[in-house]
């Protein structure tokens, strides 16, 4: 018997768990992480190389704690892209999105709190959720996977949770939620006793639509949370971020680690949003790439969930586990997120689309595997 | 009245609280938070640049989740400078030892568990207890700052904390812990239940003895956590570590964010780490500064506590705040921790600590400054 994790006085709720995360697999075409397909332009990885030597050579003192410079350049960028003025103390950074979630629940939920998600989602604000000792409530949504608004507006109303989280467009169902339902669930989190809305727009910049930073405007408890692991082209950057009322960027230096970000994802950082322009063109290839996978799925008879995001959900399938593997044999690694019946597929480059095309177009054609038909199944 | 913290549905802990820091101040000699006065050599900054090339032109890929090669060089980085064999599966890192901490904390400690410390010590680790929802108990020492082994086993049988936290070398006050002392408390913390003891070595490379990594063999409830910011003279990079039974190990897996480590700091640590030599000759320099230092603050009249760091606490004062502005008002930020009747100072450059010296001398002559007389304090 060898020692384990079981063996050691770890908390309860931990036993028998496994970590979260994607399998990593060696294979030639992996669209399960929704990461971006392009690398950074080579002008983009010297600025980044010029600046991190410029940071190196203060290296030895702590990094900036209140990243003042990477917080005004972000809150420039929302300007720019939103065209709703934000400002520096409205603007906080972390190591990815989910440390700035994990700083909101330590915060605003934890021990004797709770929050809710409408599931399907980003199973992150969950385990995040778990992690902070906040009480986790899963939200109802349509068969479609949209939220069900009078349904969310119940459950609020019945469970009063500190903290409501709406990810727009939803991972890993790809569809954006209306400004409508936002400002219905913030008014109903609002109607017994004040409660933060986080509205988690990682995916954002891949939408048919606009960002909802607008809705900031007189909403002190609303917070939009952002990330540069995907519009910008750098998961391998962890840095995520929030916009929100000054006083709620205050309120998570309560409780953020001090000197958290360190300076060379700060010069990264600021590096990467000087090329911002450049980084938005891939953004536009992607979102044509998006919308011919969505197409060509259809086309091949598969359902498609409506997507705002750099991946989408297709389906249905009776085993879609088993699908993944057959999609996976073929050389093509996609993601089974446990949503039954539903797999998700990441945009890629054209050739990495079309390689996935092929496999899906081939599994389609395997007896056992034809997608349920769509009509029976949404009636 | 604007709106503020107090006006959020934060957590009522949270209400009234300051963020954690010493204040930023310009000044001429900065002595106040531990950092190491010298920057990189040139030949590291110019490594750095190139590992982080080499990883932007990846960054568009999330990082390894679970930081292998660095964890690797780690432990063999542990294993040259202790003699104590550490394999890649015994060490953990995280950004800072602070989130190493809070991953501890999240596993072992947690709503409804406690943590003990024997203050004054490093004040973060209540803070990340408080951050965690854990209860914080605040052990005793000695008047001379050591750990009084009798009442810390007394209290760790009383309190039956579930997480007990030994900082060696101390900080703020600067001496380490005897290995005795430390496998008396892991003693004590398994006399009723398992228990884990975290022993923070953050800056045993300046100590005249050895490191505690030896302790590890057969004790699976141990863990050493370390950090690159001190000796490896690289707090910009918040790069923390620990080392401890693999167990351990997979156990704050279960509460660590994915992709928490970002690819540039892993790339970053990586560098530094094929520099390890030069960087603990630069360890050795601020060894016999630090040395220094205690001598002539011991032959100017201050009372001096034994260090093992690379910062000295000195005193004492009956108005320890009015000394540490006297001190500014010549150009000199030391740290004022709130350990009454003493200050902290970092070891600097030469040149810094003659500064320090003579801010130190001219204080003394001051009336109203003269430190209380050690032997009768003492006695």
């Amino acid at each position: 018997m060898t020692f384990g994790i079981d063996d050691l006085p770890v908390r309860d709720e931990l036993r028998g768990k496994s970590p979260y995360g994607a399998p990593q697999l060696d294979v030639p075409v992996r669209l399960n992480t929704n990461e971006n397909p392009y690398p950074l332009p080579e002008a983009l990885v010297e600025r980044i190389t010029e600046r991190v030597r410029e940071a190196a050579r203060d290296l030895n003192r702590y990094p900036d704690r209140d990243a003042v410079e990477l917080r005004a350049k972000l809150a420039e960028y929302l300007t720019k892209t939103s065209g709703y003025a934000v400002d520096t103390r409205d603007v906080w950074a972390a190591n990815g999105s989910n440390e700035v979630i994990q700083q909101l629940l330590q915060t605003f939920g934890g021990p004797g709190r709770t929050a809710i998600g409408f599931e399907p989602s980003y199973s992150m604000h969950g385990l995040i959720a778990r992690g902070t000792g906040t009480g986790w409530i899963s939200g109802p949504r349509h068969d479609d996977f949209t939220i069900d608004v009078p349904a969310a507006e119940k459950a609020v109303a019945e469970h009063r949770p500190d903290v409501v989280f709406i990810t727009t467009p939803n991972n890993p169902t790809g569809t954006a939620v209306p400004a409508e339902t936002v400002l219905a669930l913030y008014d109903a989190a609002q109607a017994t006793k004040p409660s933060m809305v986080v509205v988690d727009e990682a995916y954002v910049e891949f939408s048919h639509g606009a960002s909802l930073l607008p809705l900031l405007a007189g909403r002190p408890n609303l917070v939009i949370s952002r990330t540069m692991s995907k519009a910008f082209g750098a998961a391998g950057l962890r840095l995520g971020y929030l916009a929100a009322h000054p006083a709620v960027v205050d309120a998570v230096q309560l409780v953020r680690l001090p000197y958290h970000l360190s300076a060379v994802t700060q010069a990264t950082a600021l590096a990467a949003l000087e090329h911002t322009d450049t980084l938005l063109k891939y953004v536009e290839q992607l979102k044509t790439e998006r919308d011919r996978l969505v197409a060509e799925l259809r086309a091949t008879g598969y359902e498609v969930t409506e997507s705002d995001a750099n991946f989408v959900q297709f389906g249905r399938f009776a085993d879609s586990h088993a699908v993944w593997q057959k999609i996976l044999d073929r050389g093509v690694l996609v993601r089974d997120n446990g949503v039954p019946g539903w797999l998700r597929v990441t945009t890629g480059t054209p050739e990495e689309n079309d390689a996935f095309l092929d496999a899906a177009r081939e599994v389609q054609r395997c007896v056992g595997d034809t997608p349920a038909p769509p009509k029976e199944q949404d009636a």
